[in-house]
Parts: structure tokens; C-alpha cells; sequence
């Protein structure tokens, strides 16, 4: 076994990894694997994450709380989705997003964001 | 926007996702994206899942209950996974599980289990 070549097994705490507070009302906890992303956010109620698309394709887990996404344009019909749900988004879909509610979710992206990693995420910190 | 190009965005509830008998006491529901895989486990109390290793990096998020993970070989030491923590497992490591009590874990793998879209899972029906 050569673990060495892919990193080495890893246990991570959510409570220890750090909460980047994005906006007033947007915060983010993030953990980059070598293939996927995984991150927390925590949506105060009517938080706005304006439309935007990324090559990782996105699957986001409604834990608590309730998102209306919109997929293609501002226009579009929103798209409910509840604790036990996860909203599936291929690469390259444009999507936005805004909590009903207080909202907790578990978003996976594949690739991982390296976008994120190098600093790319100015449309999650604007207002 | 061009979606067809990569598939639709859809909504995934877990309640209408099939569970899949493995053994006796582990079951599974998994949800295939294009580039990742998302799988809730159900283990029993004491399921053993034998040593093996696959391509895909994974990503386990305990929920509820106690995972023993065994790195490397069925001789390491034990590394205990609890609810809100995340085993981190670069790709090609070799990995043995035991369930502690009943434990609820939502696993990530990126790429996708092509080997289990292809029915490639017997190493975890085995018992």
C-alpha cells in the first residue's frame, strides 16, 4: 500500500473545522477532499445566494430548514426543498437560492471547489 | 443555457429512494449524480464491511452511532468515527468498517460507484 501517493486517511470534526461568516446572514463551513468538496451553510431566513453556475456538478442536503432554488434564470418557478430532500444539479447549471427559513444544508460538490480554494467566491459574499 | 448537455436538476427524497438489502443487518439507498455518488448506510450493531479499496475518494459522514474504521490492514488500530464527524478517505485506501451500535452514515464518493451502478458490490454483501 502507498497511501502516500493520495494522502493519508483522514478524521475530520465538523465542530473544529472553522465557520467563515460569508455575509450577516450566510455562513460556511468547508472541507476539501481530492475528488469532492463538502461544506456546511447556514442560511438566516430570507437569505439570497443570487444565480450562478460552476463546472461541479452539486447536491445539496436539506437538513433543516427549507430552500427555494431556481434553476436557469431568475424567472424560473422555484423549486422547494425540505429537510430529507437533496436538489441534484448537474455541471454548469445556472442556479440562486434564497431559505424560507433558518436553513442548514450539507452541499457536496464534485469536483471540489477549487475556485473556493483559491479564493473564487465573491457571488456567496455579496449582499 | 444548454442543461441537456448535462442532464436536468432534479429533487431526490430520500423516503422514495429504494433500500437496498445488502445482509441481514446492512442496507443501503444510494443516488447516483454524474459525478459523484451519495449513499445512506444503515449497519446494524456489529456489521463487519471486509477489508477492500476502490478508485473513488469517500467521504463518510457518521449521523448516528459509532463507526470503527481499519486502515491499511485488519491488524491497524481501530479509528473511531462518531455523529458529526467525517472519515476522509483518499482514493486506493484500503478500508475495513465495524459498527459499534446501530449507526446511520451518509456516505460521498467521487467519482460515482460505477462499479455499483454495474452491480459491482459483493464485497459488501458478503457477510
Amino acid at each position: 500500500m502507498d497511501m502516500d501517493e493520495h494522502g493519508t486517511a483522514r478524521v475530520i470534526k465538523w465542530q473544529d473545522v472553522p465557520r467563515e461568516q460569508l455575509t450577516p446572514t450566510l455562513s460556511r463551513k468547508a472541507v476539501h477532499g481530492e475528488r469532492v468538496t463538502l461544506a456546511q451553510f447556514f442560511l438566516g431566513a430570507g437569505t439570497l445566494i443570487p444565480m450562478h453556475q460552476h463546472e461541479n456538478e452539486q447536491c445539496s442536503s436539506v437538513i433543516e430548514g427549507e430552500l427555494e432554488f431556481r434553476i436557469g434564470s431568475e424567472d424560473a418557478d422555484p423549486i422547494i426543498v425540505r429537510s430529507g430532500e437533496v436538489m441534484m444539479l448537474p455541471p454548469n447549471t445556472p442556479h440562486g437560492v434564497r431559505a424560507v427559513v433558518d436553513t442548514f444544508v450539507l452541499d457536496v460538490f464534485g469536483p471540489r471547489r477549487e475556485d473556493w480554494i483559491a479564493g473564487g467566491d465573491q457571488y456567496l459574499r455579496q449582499k
